[in-house]
């Protein structure tokens, strides 16, 4: 493991510093309990709170500015924030307006954000994003996960929120959001947690992980790797009959880096992708290309599909000024 | 070698088509000779043309929009693109104002934009960045290799440029800054050409290259893998010599993700840069952390140091508006 650390341990504690340091115009950072919040508070409207644990960068810290998250709290690396920073965050953010908590489907995620929840004395309410349709819902597993998608409600609902809406519409519409999204993702390489020291999983040189999720979970399938119109192909079937989209429908499509995918092939998936949907009778009217939600140095990259409609597209597009996504 | 790819041949034509449909509100495709071009050009300006191998993603593609490039040519992975995608980029683009062309010291890059000026019957200027301190310009070597300060020199140069300013301006700015910019990175694995198919060099997996290239060329020598408090000193000594910033000073400080390295490490070498930053009495002012100069899926990151004046702080904050790059 060759990593750009001082002690492992520190990591996410001085990245943080660092951090709030090269976005000093845009963020706060409260080192204890850990958690970045904006700068300028705008206190009449709906605090829009997330988390989750660290090595999915920008998610969460990258997104707290205007137009989309009041405070983000992050764990160790992919490792829950605990209760306490939650409720400091939100203590740190709220206004009359409330609070609504973004949480990734996750079992640590869940349990910690509804223990702070649960020492709220400001009115909230909660989203669970499950964008994830690698993995099935039925039964009684933890269900789908929070992926990328996570980005796309924290914008939209984000902008909401900065234009006024109020906390029952905002977890509404972030309910809508996440209902019409669905996501998939490819891993070609494991990541290393720092302080793991050893790869999450073992992959051979020519295979592929296919549904994997941003920890290294596995997911639908091991197969060899093939050419990237054909995996894109393998992503975007579930993916669209997740959605439900009909011909003529017009989407977001947003291809993700995991982290150690070069740009040059994430806009080939995007490519790719693109055809896929205008065989369908589906037009990208919004994108987004990058990493976004990533997985420490994983190599592979995720899709992501969001049904537009006319009130999602200006919220998409609404002003957003914050360390990762800017419109 | 695992790549999202089709032929791998095809890959920078696949990736430009993608590209220019994710962003076509802001570029447009020429696709043969391969450029992209800014949707909405200002007739009235300097035009900015930049170009060179494919691989360095969002280098140069990624900043053509306004406040930044009017063209950009992307040539095959780590190869100069030919001069007739430069000089029909600098006629799909230039006013009666001229072109000027930045290029990165390279000594395939300059031969073909030398044959791309040789050819111009439109007013010309051209500007070598050639920021790179690992390399010694003394001698007959082809001397210091053009890195992430590109990026510097094509923002601040392009928000100038959008101003108004003259050809002759733009030439002597585009060198100060130059001048007043230094780098250094550091390398933890090889990237992968994917034509052919094998690492560009191979490293031990204790070692790291210290003042690599972004082709994957040595650097100033092999060393074992220590602290990332120690890594930075080793980058900023010679940065800074170079700059010759004096206390007082403030300072664009630039932490650069050769591709494959976590956001979350480059925060923490930020951290790491700002502490040194702050012992010698320099005040990073401005800031920017992420992958804007990749070398493919590489694992590394480099540093820039530009020391700044009212004049380069105003122009850095301007308006930009490109895929890669807003402010």
């Amino acid at each position: 493991m060759k990593k750009f650390t001082n002690l492992p341990s520190d990591l996410v504690y001085e990245a943080a510093l660092g951090f709030a340091a090269a976005h000093s115009n845009l963020v706060a950072l409260n080192e204890d309990p850990l958690f970045v919040r904006r700068k300028a508070p705008n206190r009449s409207k709906v605090a829009l709170i997330s988390g989750g644990g660290s090595g999915h960068e920008p998610l969460h810290i990258g997104f707290v500015g205007e137009g989309m998250l009041d405070a983000a709290c992050p764990g160790a690396v992919f490792t829950s924030p605990t209760p306490n920073q939650m409720l400091a965050a939100a203590r740190a953010v709220a206004s009359d307006a409330g609070v609504l908590f973004i949480v990734k489907n996750y079992a640590g995620d869940v349990m910690n954000f509804q223990m702070a929840m649960d020492m709220m004395d400001i009115e909230y309410a909660s989203i669970l994003v499950n964008d994830d349709v690698s993995v099935d819902s039925g039964g009684h597993g933890p269900g789908r996960r929070g992926v990328a998608g996570t980005v796309v409600v924290e914008k939209i609902v984000g902008a909401a929120a900065e234009q006024g809406m109020d906390l029952a519409a905002c977890k509404r519409l972030a309910d809508k959001v996440n209902a019409c999204t669905a996501s998939m993702g490819v891993a070609f390489t494991s990541c290393t947690v720092p302080e793991a020291g050893v790869a999450t999983f073992e992959i051979g040189p020519d295979e592929m992980e296919v549904g994997v999720g941003i920890h290294g979970e596995p997911g639908r399938r091991r197969a060899s790797v093939r050419p990237a119109a054909e995996i894109v192909d393998e992503l975007m079937t579930p993916i669209l009959k997740d959605v439900a989209a009909k011909a003529g429908d017009e989407v977001l499509l947003f291809v993700n880096g995991l982290g150690g995918t070069p740009l040059l092939e994430q806009y080939l998936l995007y490519h790719e992708a693109a055809q896929r949907l205008s065989r369908e009778g589906l037009e990208p009217v919004r994108s987004l290309v990058g990493n976004y939600t990533t997985s420490l140095e994983m190599q592979g990259a995720s899709i992501t599909v969001t049904v537009l409609n006319e009130e999602l597209k200006s919220l998409w597009d609404a002003r957003a000024v914050t360390p990762a996504f800017k419109t």
